[in-house]
């Protein structure tokens, strides 16, 4: 048996069984090895960017990875965008890339590059199959990174006559990972004793949230504490996936804009870490400080991300006494009447997308400016998963939307893009076609990069003259949603007002399979 | 003033006035720069393959570099596919790179990561900004490394501080290169005397051409040279730009798949190469060679990447006493009959395309398996240039065409591009539309990555399962290419017949503007 099929063999004993693709001829022999084993569900994504991306959204909601089967360097440099924002969401990763067979890479030709090197910048673990007598523990030592409790995106690059040589090894399984370690009883402590002491004055202690804090029960216990000492809660500015809506604790973000962000961090003099960072700027602006709380406000860190979130969440419940039966930050109990109708607006869409997201649905947030409503919103809507571009490289949304729809076929997904985000990968919504993935999208096209116009504004210098307006408008001509959906097999409508959206919202939720929705905004 | 002004007034003094662009925070001051003069081109692309992609068609046809501008790591990452074509097509790019403020790259933003380290493997040249007081100075410098004899992929990465900083040098050319020199005169003698001693049998000697040694009058002077000793013609299977045309030398390439390559290059004996480099196996098969040509073929270079091709050749030439009147491999004195009516094919295309195209065309090639006989069935054509994907990484095709377009204003673009391919870049026909390009696409529909099926098959193992068929068609959904066209604000057409596509085809060439003929292929 050749390598490559025993490596696809050794994915499937680990749990590995969705593989996003875009290959190339050297990875032919890995899609043979693929194709005697149908129990691999192969999905193919026309740009690499979806393949990716899909990937990500796939780990967000299944924790565990995929895997995905790239093409060389330039095809990992097309996923590449995407692997930043996988990394950054924590997610696991399989990457198989091609490389050519081991003896022709000094020889230059046309694809060769430094596939190490570009893998580097966006992959916790890289490797390099050395022989066939290594690809089977390769594939288990790569799985093995990218499980478990501190998932990595791990790249295995597979030369192509590692993958068509005989390979002796059968399949193995991955060794496996040792739990977190619950925090040490002395920090738990500590930090109670600062939040009960009186030391502070009402407001002005929170606890920050992120990563694996943002799920369940993490959120309930932190909403335990916040009910019982009276402590704020909030969550980092964008998270890989958290649960959120009615009966569950719905924590507030620290705003993605500079200065909303300082405005919210402004009254606190201690901030308790639990699995996220000291809240940093996402960007530096001239004059202004690099790092959002206040100067005088004291950081201490509950759980790192190499700790258990929830046991240390609930040692420190315990610690300040919290209780069941009393939990703050709790969503309304019943969703909020749909808004009368009007021209389609961003509070509109929200209050809409509120009264009608359906029982567990998977929420993929990539409409930027847009956006800034929705979350909270959609508190009192039914319970739901709520996903988050993580590392900032815009054109996230439609991948993970793609990849978190194979990993729940069970589930709504409702993907609410920006049109300038969603350009970057429209190529996933052909493989929401083809594989009937039940995403409902939603484009906000207000044709142009608001986002930029804002930094452009907040510098104060004159309104934008013909360069500026050619670089962040998306008009002339205006983009065809409808159009570019019905090019990748996907239904398509287009609203300009609130009765409409709701309709078309409606449909979309009411079928199987993809749709999309282009909302018309001023 | 501040240090962006400074930097694209030093990019306006070396004459580099078109910025293909995909700006984000982090480069918002260098956009106020740029909005600020309005001499330099700004060009938006919704994907930045498409800006990096159109940087280097506007190199090929302008013979000298475009700047992009990219949005940190991960904006070049997306941009990295086409910047390893535009490397291996010797283009000259001068990418400038958003990074965060100085002071703010180790605080880990979500968008942190390591630009230089991504930029690497797809740039001769690199370069983080240190300060204001440099940044000009660093400025000459990438344009400098970016132009001349032997241009670079240069990326110039700038903190967001020395950006907005204010800046004191003033604007200053970038120093001039040395002319590349002529090979030695031995060199030269030796080659002339290999060739003309009668040593090796009739049809046994060619020249190799590459790189500058497409255009004319090189290709001119290789005519003389074989029609005065009887060698062989021949090209490198991909070439950034060639003269080709009624009236110009057409020279053949070395084909792409192994087998007819190696059928190609089986009776030559001895391969000088001129700006090429010994042919190479794109990729490597078990059992098979992974050079070209014979073992037994003695390998001579007449003119390296570092020497004057022109000069190379007309000194062999005169060398063995070539003659201007006497030039063989000339194109056809008059266009072939278009073909009659028939079902869409590739050689119907082919003989379209060569009795339609007009004077002076620049055709951008990228129709992969449909595309083998056009190249050589154009050479009764009007003259024009042709290029191809240089770096084997599919997705050049309409970016490429995009910046050729640009280059040339007054010149009809014709890109034949293959389905599969014109889907990872398939935003470029916004820029197309938006930029009023004069531009005709003709999408080869077959709804597959045909060249992956014939890998596959050549693999000899049993027909492509479910999963092989997964993964090597782009069918269930069929893509609409005249929906994705309209949603891009293109107008299409789509034929499936010779008749059709002829008419198509004169509608596009006639009209000014961008349109899309998507010729549906069984």
């Amino acid at each position: 048996m050749i390598g490559s099929e025993r490596m696809v063999r050794t994915l499937l004993k680990n749990d590995v069984s969705v593989c996003f693709a875009n290959p190339g001829t050297s990875e032919m022999h890995f899609v043979s090895a693929l194709d005697r084993l149908p129990e691999m569900r192969c999905v193919l994504g026309l740009f690499e960017g979806v393949v990716t991306g899909a990937a990500d959204g796939y780990y967000r909601m299944a924790d565990r990875p995929a895997a995905t089967l790239l093409h060389l360097g330039p095809g990992l440099g097309n996923g590449l965008a995407n692997l930043h924002n996988a990394k950054r969401a924590r997610s696991g990763i399989v990457n198989i890339i091609g490389q050519h067979a081991r003896d022709h890479i000094a020889n230059d030709a046309p694809l060769t590059a430094d596939i190490e090197g570009i893998a580097r910048p966006v992959s916790q673990w890289v490797r390099t199959c050395a022989s066939p007598a290594t690809a089977v523990d390769d594939t288990a030592a790569a799985v093995r990174a990218a499980s478990g409790p501190r998932p990595q995106v791990a790249s295995l690059i597979l030369p192509a006559d590692v993958a068509w040589q005989e390979c002796p090894a059968e399949a193995v399984a991955a060794a496996p990972h040792r739990p977190l370690p619950g925090p040490a009883s002395d920090v738990v402590d500590r930090i109670a004793a600062l939040m009960t002491a009186g030391g502070y004055a009402p407001g002005s202690v929170a606890l920050l949230l992120g990563g694996r804090a943002m799920r369940e029960p993490a959120t309930r216990l932190a909403g335990q504490i916040a009910a019982r000492t009276g402590c704020r809660l909030l969550a980092e500015t964008k998270n890989a996936r958290s649960a959120r809506g009615r009966g569950r604790v719905n924590i507030p973000q620290v705003p993605y804009p500079f200065d909303a962000a300082v405005e919210t961090l402004k009254d606190i003099r201690l901030l308790i870490l639990v699995d996220a960072v000291r809240p940093v700027a996402f960007f530096a602006y001239p004059g202004k400080p690099l790092f959002l709380a206040h100067p005088d406000c004291r950081i201490e860190t509950l759980a790192s991300v190499d700790e258990d979130v929830a046991r240390a969440l609930g040692a420190l419940n315990e610690a300040v006494g919290g209780r069941g039966d009393a939990v703050a930050y709790l969503g309304a109990e019943q969703a909020a009447e749909p808004p009368a109708d009007g021209p389609a607006s961003a509070e509109g869409i929200a209050k809409v997308l509120a009264a009608m997201l359906p029982e567990n649905a998977i929420v993929v947030d990539e409409a930027i400016t847009h956006g800034r409503q929705l979350q909270r919103m959609c508190a009192s809507a039914p319970p739901h998963d709520w996903l988050e571009i993580t590392g900032g490289s815009i054109g996230y949304g439609l991948p993970c939307a793609t990849g978190a729809a194979v990993a729940c076929p069970d589930r709504k997904v409702v993907a609410i893009i920006g049109d300038g985000s969603a350009m970057y990968t429209l190529q996933a919504l052909w493989t929401m076609a083809r594989e009937a993935l039940d995403v409902t999208v939603v484009i906000c096209a207000n044709r142009k990069y608001q986002i930029l116009r804002g930094e452009l504004a907040a510098m104060g210098g004159p309104p934008p003259a013909e360069n500026a307006q050619r670089m962040l408008t998306l008009d002339r001509p205006d983009l065809d949603w409808v159009s570019l959906a019905r090019g990748h097999g996907v239904p398509g409508v287009r609203v300009d007002n609130l009765t409409d959206f709701a309709r078309a919202l409606g449909n979309g939720l009411s079928d199987r399979g993809p749709s999309l929705i282009e909302v018309v905004l001023p």
